[in-house]
């Protein structure tokens, strides 16, 4: 197969000093892929937790990006999704088994197959090979299978929508899967990249909105975006006061935290769902306060490739938008920083054109 | 008022040094209440923990007893339901606030009223007031509202029937709530007083029943109660070849066990329930696994008024009845052992004609 040196970002191995610019191989399209030029991609906590290996399963070197948005500039001989010249996305997955019971059913993202779905960085979720490795959206140019590949609606602003292929639908499918609609009380916990997304979402889908959040400085940003409500997490006082009064809590919290504080804003019959892979909680869950309102506790990861589609969508028609900043892929790190220190609003995208000077 | 004292067995404080026989007061039956004489009483895990203060909110002197089996003496001015000579069972609730938004929906268990329910021991199950206590079923009489009182169906073995009143609604509530039915995967952890009905429901109910206990001696017993199969948790390997094969797993076991054993055996979207107050468990929960199979856990107490009464009467029609072993009061301390060493197989029940010897 052709193969060609492209441009990219990484972490060349375990110790992060911060990423650098380094090459990766691609190669030319197979007969149902598309070659995507990438302009821009966002910067998820996700890339941070990986090249950090946080998760204790890096394979380096390590090129993250799955918040990918860019022009197809060639396809393969079977593709009849897309053109040359189209605005695509593609998001956290680039395959999976098809064959097993939740693939069939549109749901990717809960493969059974033996390796699970394949990350769009970082290979196989359930790595069998530890030299196989794919790399993420932080390069010039991506090949994904047609089938993963996603419409970018014309409605939506390319410099700003790449978030909605991640932050968006980790987001959406949960409040879906919920079934939180008109009459729903929601809170979303956590106002960064998803917890802003979370807001805009569940507002539009005509949910009461409460977004929780520890930082006051978010409380105007938070309102802007639709929640009908903001709650300090700090304000133990106001916290108790809005005991029992949620059907449906979506925690954003991108790091281990004691889930147990949260528990009781929910309503009987109510759930409250993590995203993200976030390992255990920093206590013991305490089964005495879900047991007597009958509460859930669960957790959802991303979405499946027909909803992704559907989210963009829904974006499209709600005039709903990522709140980013753009940057150039050199201050990739300092980036990082601001992720870290909770300075960004809300999502930092990287103008890939940075990467071609 | 006009009360009387009447014989019962209780803990008269917090240094557990067994039951003793005691006197406690019932009064007169209100226009609405039923004057019950007890006949059976079934001995519950929960008996244990509340006289040896467990929850730390025991209110002595305490008299347990919440599988209560009796035959209506007298009847107040306004009971309508039942006469005297009636067979009849009072559970673990005998009063709730009746106004909020569960009560009026027969959800009595899940009561948002200032005390919550009224427990038919130990009084309310949120005390405001130290003072309030009430005495349950380990004694000769008990008074109780007739909206809280059980018709039992002339089917059901009264000697063996009380447990129905915890046991059986404790497990039915919660494989109803989840939908268990023809066509369900359902695994049924702990096979005790509770689990053994568990096995028994989920079987009638048309599902395909896993019993999993970490004792083997109870294999046979859990296939004659119709369990399909019956997996040991202390088999490692087979813990694992049945990784993500159940809709339903529910957990009965009584005291604080670590959840992240049993969450591996859960389908996608499928959910794991512990009934009981059992507090925290062992160990933090992995979100982790939860979310790459967006997995429950859940809590679970009781069931409502309604329910219970449907649960009496799907044992009548399905012929299901606790295994029981008859003791008497005198034997309670010795029964409470047997309890703990998993001695017992798989209820006992107190025949209280012994308590007026």
């Amino acid at each position: 197969m052709q193969s060609y040196k492209v441009k990219a970002y990484g972490a060349s191995n375990s110790i992060f000093s911060g990423l650098k610019e380094m090459e990766v191989e691609r190669y030319a399209p197979k007969p149902d892929e598309v070659h995507i030029e990438v302009l821009y991609c966002g910067v998820c906590h996700s890339d941070l937790h990986q090249v950090k290996n946080d998760w204790h399963n890096t394979i380096y070197p390590c090129v993250p990006g799955h918040e990918v948005l860019g022009r197809v500039q060639e396809i393969g001989s079977e593709v009849t999704k897309f053109q040359v010249g189209d605005i695509v996305g593609v998001g956290c997955m680039i395959d999976s088994c098809g064959q097993c019971e939740p693939c069939t059913h549109g749901e990717e993202n809960y493969c059974e197959g033996p390796v699970s779905w394949t990350a769009t960085y970082n290979g196989y979720m359930k790595p069998q090979n530890k030299d196989f490795n794919t790399f993420g959206g932080y390069s010039t140019d991506i090949v994904v299978k047609e089938s993963f590949v996603l419409r970018i609606p014309a409605q939506l602003d390319i410099k700003a929508a790449a978030p909605i292929l991640c932050a968006g639908i980790t987001t959406y499918s949960p409040l879906k899967h919920w079934g939180v609609g008109p009459g729903s009380s929601v809170a979303v916990v956590g106002i960064g990249g998803l917890g802003h997304m979370a807001v805009q979402l569940a507002r539009a889908m005509g949910a009461q909105v409460t977004a929780i959040t520890r930082d006051k400085d978010k409380q105007a940003a938070a309102e802007q975006l639709g929640a009908h409500e903001v709650l300090l997490s700090t304000d133990s006082k106001a916290m108790e006061a809005h005991a029992s009064q949620y059907d449906f809590i979506l925690i954003t919290i991108p790091d281990a935290f004691d889930i147990n504080d949260y528990v009781p804003l929910a309503k009987r019959n109510g759930s409250l769902t993590t995203v993200g892979l976030l390992g255990p909680y920093k206590a013991p869950l305490n089964n005495m306060n879900l047991a007597m309102h009958r509460i859930s506790v669960a957790g959802s990861v991303i979405g499946g490739i027909a909803e992704t589609q559907e989210v963009l969508d829904f974006c499209a028609e709600h005039n709903i938008l990522p709140e980013t900043q753009l940057i150039d892929i050199q201050d990739i790190n300092k980036a990082y920083d601001g992720m870290l220190d909770e300075e960004v609003r809300f999502r930092y995208v990287i103008d890939m054109a940075s990467l071609k000077n």
